[in-house]
Parts: structure tokens; C-alpha cells; sequence
């Protein structure tokens, strides 16, 4: 009985202090390594013949932007369909993809666009690192409802760091090309998330059931998440590419991919629907306990199949199809570094490494999460924004005090 | 008795095998006839001698993308007023605008980018095909809640290709100036919806009268629809305009037209309201039956003023005015083969080929869609999403199952 | 008795008048000295010898875009928080800022861009007066609930003047720079609205102590307008900049800046929390009576921090760390007519004259405010929409009339 008040104080602190911890951390070292890149730096970049025009800004800043919009609107409030987790869906996703941009642009810096002991940032970077905070919120998809947000900053710092490796090894060692980050972000952060969720399996999670339906309103903004991540999609795949016809071309053929997929999913809806009616199609998967978002299905499975298919591409791609652009597309097969069927090989190994790393990136995450001083919610207390945020509306009576006291999860 | 279970088994199936067999004859008519154009086709643009910021994507990308969110976020939330709806406006405005931008890529295409055989699609197809999903929504609105997705479907269809000849009689042969879509996009998606809208009459529609209202979040929700229409408009009417000053020039005329056109209909608003009460004054205009989304007064009559007008601004136009620019405005009055009282009748006439070719193409369109197979929702389900969806809270119990399997609205 | 009805009466007609009458003679002051600049003028564009990428369009363009939508989606529902003002808080957000951006182009203009008696309007005179719209609405927030449309109005109308005022003196007169408009915008327009809600100070406001809180659905729109503030801030800041590295720069670090403030607000707002719950952290700033909106920490005292960090940042200003890039930072340190010394100490200075400015200004629009023809809303229906706009789901019965038909606030 002594030990509860310290324990809930520890508790108490344990949020802000791992907050500042990461930040204060974040923020050394970023004085130590970041420095401008020659195109947003004063100096460098006045030193230079420049015309303003050439700046980088301006072909990648207004992509970027729609990126930033999918991040932070399009998953944060994707995740809004549980009735009573709205507030935890957009706070810890606005939470999460804040600590993931920094910290990404330190990993990602270090494995890409380190020179002179020095990360170089600018645009791309930023672009980069929208993409990490993607997969890391892919994967908080799988335990949304599950998890505190001390939990899912560890889960951000270490899949961060395996997102960098696992993006490195691929684009830097084996020449892959990854279209649309079906593998690097996709695939990975879908199934990391999935082991994750794997390992924190919960037996008696059905008591909380009746809170992880939706609501008419909190459909609705589940589908201001959904619109906003399909118009913007476009933008998301044609943002890193090279410049010109390639990222015309991506947008382009992404729009079309879109709306041919939206029909096909509306068909299929339509066909396996009670009674024929539609179910929210592309907007939100069935709801699978433990799968809280159907990450599986929205992009688990694409991803796999997206990376299946760039093998196909790849295996395909020919000096008369591309032209002078080959060298953009697959620039080893263009230099006759590699044959096209030795690029598919690769790709089809990129894939299965990006599988591996996942998996146990997955596993040993949801081992960390697991650990009993991190306080995981308890089973009744899922899918309950009231557990970590002040609800409006709700009576501060003293039936709720016992709830809050409860112990935390240790089944560690 | 023994018809009703095939029947209705029939009906399932409709959706699916429509949606389906569009989406697979569009696949087909994309694969033979699209094509990437000079400015997205790898070899075509890296055989020629260009800087890759020429590109037309740089442009016109970030227009594009507001037209985007204008059709996807703002039609579909303007809609999402009705009280019992939300689902149906939203997810019939991603059904409908997904078919008819690839549908009217091929039409559009056919009439305006077809060279040797083949569509050469870029950034403008994708804005075009924009505008056509943005005249079908408007249509949309004139029958929300009164037609079922088949039934939409097929207007799409229908309205899609009268869009697109239309569109190619005024600007191709009768070489009219359409400055925002006011005649091809706003007057045609509106008489076009309003005729088709008279030939669905529903003497007993006030039936479903509780449930055409709104509630007070559905209205917020609406005004997110709202507010995104208003301000991206700008880039709504410059995104297909000439590059340079043509495209600046257009946004800013916008941008402060709207702001007056603001101040004017709070003020009328005001005037007229009971109570000198507000009453979402642009934002959902006074419901009238049979128009469901107030499209006569949305769409309707201000497009048919802003043609008058562009009528009158033909008219007054001189090299004076214009300069060199002339040339891009009015081509044929710069390169004197009209005269200003020339173009001026051109513009005219154009305003009365798209008012008919609108309500020809609606009365047609509203036959089309009173064939009885089509299973037209019956008066009471009218302005009700659970008869095509699964809305959550909804027990599924007993009581339900008479309502869904009603007979079919048979009046044709 | 008998003035009653006549009273009602001129106070229903006073909104409609009044937005006839500003709207009527900014049309006229619009159609004498508002002219094209260079760069949107058909005639002037073309008579040059420019590659139309060359337009500013291209440049500013996207960002403005970006803006537009901080003003209208980002303020409007930011203010949406409160469960029976969601209607005022995005309209009058609607109308204030359409009245803001004509009048500050007429202000900002005469006293900015002012060439042989006209004023030269293109894009960055849309950004700028989106800047001064943005500075009305942080007032609006200091206000919310307790002020009717025509008060606000009119507040608009003095604040816009004395925003242009203040910004031509530190801006042109003193040399300083405003990064971010931490002076002009935030700092200006919390001062401006607190000290405005001071002279407004009703000591029974009590009364309405139960609609100033927030209810769960009206929090998610909240947190639509917060999202939209935060991801389009590096647009805000670097909107402006001078082009190239300028506002590359500015836009990634207002984008690190952000990501490291969300996790340090994330760690104060559980540690001061109850029971170290979240409590919307920036999200809505803890509820004030006469600051709605907690105007004084959003705006106040982060304008003032950065203004103060903009002192620190100009006194250290060397030609080492900026390069050639110092003359578009700091000119008149760069070209030798100033030490950094003095130029901090004009930055100083320029923030004493905005707290003068904003604090005379702001009593002056609170005593103009309380002229008692212009119909304060009366305590007890503050925080209402009911009292102006015709709210859905609310039946017509006798008992709203008595209290429609109240005597509006006379305590001046």
C-alpha cells in the first residue's frame, strides 16, 4: 500500500521526463552534427552563381508540404474512428511524428548525407523525414488503443533508428529502387508494427469491446484523415523523385492508380457487405482486435504486393522503354553495371531483408514495451482517451479515482 | 414471393458488377489509347534539350493539387450537411469523381489531345479531369440523397461525355472564352442536375422531410466543405489558365472577388434571415426539395451571370486594355479576326449551347435513370445512409430487416 | 415599450448596413487607386522581355496558399472549441477576414506600395494581407463570445488601420526585422484584443460559466484548426522572405523549431496536469475568462519571446556567419550604415512602439466597441450562437423569444 502514491508519482513523471530526456538529447545533437545544406545556408549559397530559381525549394517545398498535411492530418485523424480516442489518435500522432521528425533527420542524416563530420540539411531532409514519421505512424496504427504514449516514444526512437538501417541497406547497398516507399515505409513500418502488436497480445483485450467500434461523427473524421491521405497521395510518391518527367510522371500515374483502385474497392465492398451495403471501404479496414487499424490490410499487404511488382518492373525495364531516362529509373542497369533481371533479383532481396528487419525490429519492440515500469494501460482502460487526456464533459467524481489508481499492466 | 429474394440478390450484385465493368472498360480504353506526353514520357523528355524546371509540372502541380482538395474535401463535406447522410456525400463524392476522372480523361482526351491515335496525358489532363468530377458533383448535389450509387454512376457516365462535347463545341469551335468554368463547369453542372433532378419529381417526398435537415455538428462539418471550396478558388480558376501573368492575374481577381462576395452575402444573409438571425449564408443554401444542395443558386445562376458577363467584358475588350497581353485573352480579337462585338456574340451563344446541351443531356440522363432495375431508393429511405452503408451504433436488429427489403421505387 | 420594436428593428438592420457600407466604399476606394502591379498586368507583363517562369507567382504562390488556409481553416476552428459557438467562431472568422484582406490591402498598400497615386497589388500583397487578417483574429480570440458582428466589425476596421501603421513604422522607418511577425502579427494583435477585453470587462460573466467549456466533438474540430496552424507554419514564416536560401531557410527551421516545442509542451502539460493527464496542450491553452482563447500565451508572450530572441539574434550578427547572404538579413548592418549593436537596439525599440501601439489601439477599439447602439451581446447569452445565426435541431418555441428580444448591453 506504501508503494502505490510513489509508484503513481513515478508514473506522473515518467511522460514529461522521457519527453524532455529525448528532446534535451535531440537537440545536442543537433547543435553537434546539423548544419544548413548549400542551399538553405546564407553563405554558401550567395557564394555560389545561382539563379534563385535553381533553389531546390521550389520543386520539392509545395510536395513537401502535402506530405506534411498526410502526416499529421491524414494518420492522425485516420485513427479517429474509435469513439472514445480521438484525442489520443491526433495528440499521440502529433506527439510521435514530432520526436520521429528530429530524430529521423539525425539517423537518416548519418547514413545519407553525412560530409565533413557534419549532417546537411535542407528540403529533402524534411521530406525524408516526413516519410520515417510515416511508418512509425503505420505501425501505431497496429497497437492504437493499446499503448501509453511513453510506450510509443520507445517504439519511435528504436524503429526510427531501424527505418534508417533498413532504408540505407536497400537504396545505398543493394541499388534498390523503391517506388513510393511500398518496402522501405509500407512494408516496414506495417509490419513492425504487427510484431510488435504481437508480442503485447492480450488475452482479455473483448472487455473493452464496446469501445472499439466508431460513432457516426467519429467516422467522419476518420474519413477527413482518409480524403486528405488519398488526394495528397500523389504528392507523397512523386516528392523524393528525380526532377522533371520523373516526378511528373509519378504524380500522374498515381492519380490514375487511385481512382481505378477506389472503384475496384467500392465493387469489392459492395460485394462482401452485409445485406450488400457498403462498410467504409478503403476508409477503415474491419476491425481486428489486436490489428486495432487493419494496418495488414491498408499497407502490410500493398506494400508486399508494391514491392512484388517493382521486381516485375525492373525485370521488364528496357533501354527502349526509357530512353535517356533509364539512367533516372535504374541507373545500374542504364550503365550496364547490372543486367534487368539482375536488378529484379535485388529488388525481390530488398524485400525480404526490409521483411527481416521488420520482424525483428518488431519483436524486440515489443519486448522494450513490455517492460513493467512503462505502465501500459489496463486491459479496461483501452481504447479510453480519459486514461492520459482531461475530457471535456466528464464529471471529476470520485467513482472515477479508483479506475485511475488501478495498477498498471505488468505482465512483463 | 418467390421473385423478391432474386431480386434483391440482383440488386447486390448491381453495384459491383457496374462498378466493375467501368472500371475494367476504362482499364482497357486507357491501355490502348493513353499515353504519356512529352513533359511526362521518360525518353520523349530527356530527348529533348530542356532544363527539367521548364517542365509544365512545376507550374501547374501546385494548382492542381488545391483543385484536388477542392473536389475530394470541399464538395464532399459541403454535402455531408444532412443529418443522416454524412456517409453517402462523402463516400458517393469519392465514387462518382474517382470514375469521372478517368472517364473524362478519355473523353476530354479524344476531343483535345489526340495525336496520331493517341491521348497524351500530363499535369493539364489531371485538371481538367478535375473540372469535369467538379460539374458531376455539382449535379450530385441536385439529387443528393434521392438516388442511389448505380443510378450515379450512370449519370456520370452520361454527363461526362455531353461535358465533354460541349466543352469542345464552345472553346474548340465557337472559340468562347470560359474564364473559371463559368459555362462549362458551373451552368452545365447545374441545369444539367436541376433538369435531371424535375424528371426524378417525388410528389411524396416530404415524407423523409425530418430527416432533410442538418444537425449542429453535421453543419460544422459542412463548413469544412465550405471554407475549402472558398479558399482555393483562386487557384480553381488560374490553375488552366496561360502561365505567367495570365495565371497571377486570375488567382488575385479571384481572391478579392471572393472577399466581396463575402461581405455582400453576410449582409443579405442578415437582411433576410428571421430575426436578423445568420444562417450559414453561402455555406448551405436554404434547402428546397427536389434541390437537394440549393445548386440553382450555387452554381446555377451565378454561372450563368459570370458567362453575362464574360459577354460584356468581350465586348469592352481593346489592345488598349490589354496590350500584348491581348493575345492570350482573346486570340482571335489580338489577331483581328473578330472584332470585340464578334467575340461578344460568340460568347453568347456559347451560354445557350451549354443550356441546352445541359438540360437535353439531363432530361436525358433522368430517364436513363427512373429504368426500374436501377432499384431507386424508396421515398422514406431517402436521405438515409443506412440503406447503402453500415452505420455504426446501429443494432442490427429485426425491426431493420422490413425497411431494407421494401420493394424498390418502380415509377418509370 | 413602444421604442422596443422600433429598437429591435434598427439593431437587425445594423449588420446588413454596415457590410453594405464597407464593402460598398472599399469597392470605390478599390476602383480609384488599386491597380495591377508589373507582374499581373497583361499589358505591363508582356511589354517586358521575361520567360513567364520568372513570374513571382511561381515563388510566393504556394506558400500564400498555405497562409490562406492557416487563416481561414487554421484560426476558424481553432476557435471552434466552444460547444455552442462553433458557427460564430468559423463565420465571424469568415467575415472578418474578408473585410481584412481588402481593407489591408488599401492600407497596407498606401503605405507600402504606393506608385504614382495607385497602389501596385499582386501576390505578395495577398500574403500580406492575409498577415493582417491573421493579427484581427488573434484579437477575435480575446474576445470570442462576448462581442456581436458588428462590434467585431468595426474592430476590424480600427485594428487593420493601426496593424499598418505599426508595421510601416518598424518596418520602413526604424529598419527592423520581423521574423515571423513575432512584433507585427503576434505580439501586435494579442495586445490589441487583450487590452481591447479589458475595457469590455463584464464582471457577471459568470452567468454563461457553463457554455465556455468544450465538448468532446467540438474539441476535434478544434484540434482540425490546431494541425492546420502548426503544419503550415513554415509557409507563414518563410511566405515573406527573400527568396532562395532565405525562405528555404526559414522554412526548415520553423519546421525543427515546431517539432522540438510540440515535445516540450507535451512534457509540461502532464506534468501540470491532474493526475499528469494531457490537457490539449497548445492545443486550447487553458480556458480565462475575458482571454476565450488564451490569447495571451498562443500570441503574447511567444511574440514577445521571439521578438526579444530577434534582439539577441540582430546584436550577434556578423559577416562571417551570413556571408553575402547578410545583405538580405540584416541590409543596413551588411552595407556598414549600422553596427549589430544598434540594430538590436532598433529591434528593441520596434517592439516597445508595437506594445504602445497595440495597447492605445486596443483601449481605443474597447471604448468604440461599448457604444451602446451596437448591441453587445448580453451576458447571459454570450458564448451562443444562437443569438445569430439559425442553429439546426433548435424547435421555434415562444420560450427563445424573450430572450432573443432582451435588451442588448447598455453599460456604456
Amino acid at each position: 500500500m506504501a508503494g502505490s502514491p510513489r509508484r503513481a508519482a513515478g508514473r506522473r513523471l515518467q511522460l514529461p521526463l522521457l519527453c524532455l530526456l529525448l528532446q534535451g538529447a535531440t537537440a545536442i545533437l543537433f547543435a553537434v552534427f546539423v548544419r544548413y545544406n548549400r542551399e538553405t545556408d546564407a553563405a554558401l549559397w550567395h557564394w555560389g552563381n545561382h539563379s534563385n530559381a535553381d533553389n531546390e525549394f521550389y520543386f520539392r517545398y509545395p510536395s513537401f508540404q502535402d506530405v506534411h498535411v498526410m502526416v499529421f492530418v491524414g494518420f492522425g485523424f485516420l485513427m479517429a474512428f474509435l469513439q472514445r480516442y480521438g484525442f489520443s489518435s491526433v495528440g499521440f500522432t502529433f506527439l510521435l511524428a514530432a520526436f520521429a521528425l528530429q530524430w529521423s533527420t539525425l539517423v537518416q542524416g548519418f547514413f545519407h548525407s553525412m560530409h565533413g563530420g557534419h549532417i546537411h540539411v535542407g528540403v529533402e531532409s524534411m521530406i525524408n523525414a516526413d516519410f520515417c514519421a510515416g511508418a512509425v505512424l503505420i505501425s501505431f496504427g497496429a497497437v492504437l488503443g493499446k499503448t501509453g504514449p511513453a510506450q510509443l516514444l520507445l517504439m519511435t526512437l528504436l524503429e526510427t533508428v531501424l527505418f534508417g538501417i533498413n532504408e540505407f541497406v536497400l537504396l545505398s547497398l543493394l541499388g534498390v529502387k523503391d517506388a513510393g516507399g511500398s518496402m522501405t515505409i509500407h512494408t516496414f513500418g506495417a509490419y513492425f508494427g504487427l510484431v510488435l502488436s504481437r508480442v503485447l497480445y492480450r488475452p482479455q483485450l473483448e472487455k473493452s469491446k464496446h469501445l472499439q467500434g466508431s460513432v457516426y461523427h467519429s467516422d467522419l473524421f476518420a474519413m477527413i484523415g482518409t480524403i486528405f491521405l488519398w488526394i495528397f497521395w500523389p504528392s507523397f510518391n512523386s516528392a523524393p523523385t528525380t526532377l522533371g518527367d520523373g516526378q511528373h510522371r509519378t504524380a500522374l500515374n498515381t492519380y490514375y492508380s487511385l481512382t481505378a483502385s477506389t472503384l475496384g474497392t467500392f465493387a469489392l465492398s459492395a460485394l462482401v457487405g452485409e445485406h450488400g451495403r457498403l462498410d467504409m471501404p478503403i476508409l477503415e479496414a474491419k476491425f481486428k482486435v489486436q490489428d486495432t487499424c487493419g494496418v495488414h490490410n491498408l499497407h502490410g499487404m500493398p506494400g508486399v504486393l508494391g514491392a512484388l511488382l517493382g521486381v516485375l518492373v525492373a525485370g521488364l525495364a528496357t533501354h527502349e522503354a526509357y530512353g535517356e531516362g533509364l539512367d533516372s529509373v535504374f541507373p545500374l542497369v542504364a550503365v550496364g553495371q547490372r543486367t534487368a533481371t539482375s536488378q529484379a533479383m535485388h529488388q525481390l532481396f530488398g524485400l525480404l531483408v526490409t521483411l527481416t528487419f521488420a520482424s525483428v525490429g518488431g519483436g524486440l519492440g515489443g519486448l522494450l514495451l513490455r517492460l513493467p515500469f512503462l505502465g501500459s494501460p489496463p486491459d479496461p482502460q483501452c481504447y479510453e482517451d480519459q486514461v492520459y487526456w482531461e475530457v471535456p464533459g466528464e464529471p471529476e467524481d470520485e467513482a472515477q479515482g479508483p479506475l485511475r489508481a488501478e495498477e498498471p499492466d505488468t505482465r512483463a
